[in-house]
């Protein structure tokens, strides 16, 4: 999915929600445990309630690595399951050394070895360049790269100052714009981090941010807004529990239409507001 | 496994070998594809071929991941097989906010959810205490923490001199300390990093190092040992590629066995020199 993709989707939908599908098995619905694959079942409902409301769908690995092969089953059928024109991001964090980075791109991006073929992963930019090299090596693929994350322990170590001039976060923005482009590289920033966001734009001012940590974590859509969009929107806002868990009975798909309803509204505002 | 079973492992195996099972379904040797799961009779036979002379083993999450759901059968018939007596770790380089580490933690630990049962896991630093935590909290469970890696990206972020003094590595091994303990956390220091061993040996003299990057990646098993070894051993050496396909033939078991031979020869000489 291209940068041009995206962005139409965004004006088609007047909406940059993603939906992060963090689908833990202990908090699906009780009436859905009868089904084959509960986990599935829950995030089909998910889909056809949000797909309306937003651009881009978010599964967070760990939740389906934590139920083995089984969960791999569940993550490979809620792919297929998305339509076409949303973005599908492995929330993954992944990064190693350069041939095996290579191995976690053929698994996420190359259906015909791992039977996944998503459009964007997460990685962590800790090990450097050619950590991150091969995920950008595919055609028409996105490396989403932590730099500010939503976390309290983001100040451990991105917030670290630099004799070199900036912080640790600011020097990851710097250095890997030269392993990608607007058009394949976008970046990780904590919604809770929305005052950083006026400094990374001076940083990045054209590069797609995706946004976690609204809702559950505490961060401000509005404040995300006023310091993030761009003439091009710029911005992948993502809410997974507010949304997938807003009820844990049988009306969970209506509720979470509800919550990304509300929130879509909401953006519509802000793009509107902004003159995007 | 606790530290003290490691130390008496390598004591009666005089050895502190790591063979990582990088195993590409595309480098198995022919004569094994007709089996039904090729890359777990590969493992099978190396490490039948190997356990006399290593103390752990350490496969390389990617590896099974790009090959999808049947790569998470080989990998847990793969730890199946691993004698008790070895440490396992799984190469995976996860970390996440709490509640996905939290997850990645039973991806990895808790076999009744995930059907691994891995003695250790390999963790990136970049997200900070709350994306390490729910790791260590598993009982008589390892986190294998990276601070200085083996690749030409560790010169990108890791070595980054800092104002408050000291490179980001070394404040990931300052600041972790305080996390767990020399019973639950290792290191990662690349063996391409031989030279840098001794100024970390003094901010880390007690716990033990995982040292990648012997053989195909260059670094030197004598440097290594010279500059990382302390008075319980502290270190465990991996050796991927230059043990497990050291034939692409009929003979690959053999030939894997006679490398880990000479390596743990040398091994045993280095633990002598230095009176461990």
């Amino acid at each position: 999915m291209t940068k041009q993709d995206i962005i139409h989707q965004i004006f088609k939908k007047k909406s940059y929600l993603c939906v992060g599908l963090d689908t833990d098995p202990l908090k699906i619905p009780r009436h859905l445990l009868d089904c084959p694959d509960p986990v599935f079942e829950f995030n089909k409902q998910i889909i056809d309630a949000t797909r309306d409301y937003c651009v881009a769908y978010k599964p967070n690995i760990a939740f389906y690595e934590a139920a083995g092969r089984k969960g791999w089953e569940s993550l490979q059928k809620t792919l297929e399951y998305i339509p076409k024109d949303c973005l599908t991001i492995a929330d993954a964090k992944r990064g190693d050394i350069g041939n095996t980075s290579g191995l976690y791109a053929r698994a996420f991006f190359d259906k015909s070895a791992s039977g996944l073929d998503f459009d964007a992963v997460t990685v962590a930019p800790y090990m450097g360049e050619d950590s991150v090299q091969p995920f950008l090596e595919y055609p028409g693929k996105w490396v989403i790269l932590l730099a500010l994350t939503s976390n309290s322990g983001a100040r451990d170590f991105q917030n670290s100052e630099l004799t070199e001039g900036g912080r640790l976060f600011e020097k990851v923005l710097k250095t890997s714009q030269a392993w990608g482009s607007e058009e394949n590289l976008m970046y990780v920033v904590g919604a809770t981090q929305a005052r950083s966001l006026e400094d990374i734009r001076k940083i990045v001012p054209g590069h797609f941010l995706l946004i976690p940590g609204v809702g559950a974590q505490g961060g401000s859509l509005e404040e995300v807004s006023r310091y993030g969009l761009n003439s091009e929107c710029g911005l992948l806002v993502n809410s997974s529990r507010g949304i997938i868990y807003a009820s844990s009975g049988e009306d969970f798909a209506d509720r979470a239409r509800e919550e990304a309803a509300v929130i879509q509204k909401e953006m519509a505002t802000y793009l509107h507001m902004t003159g995007v």
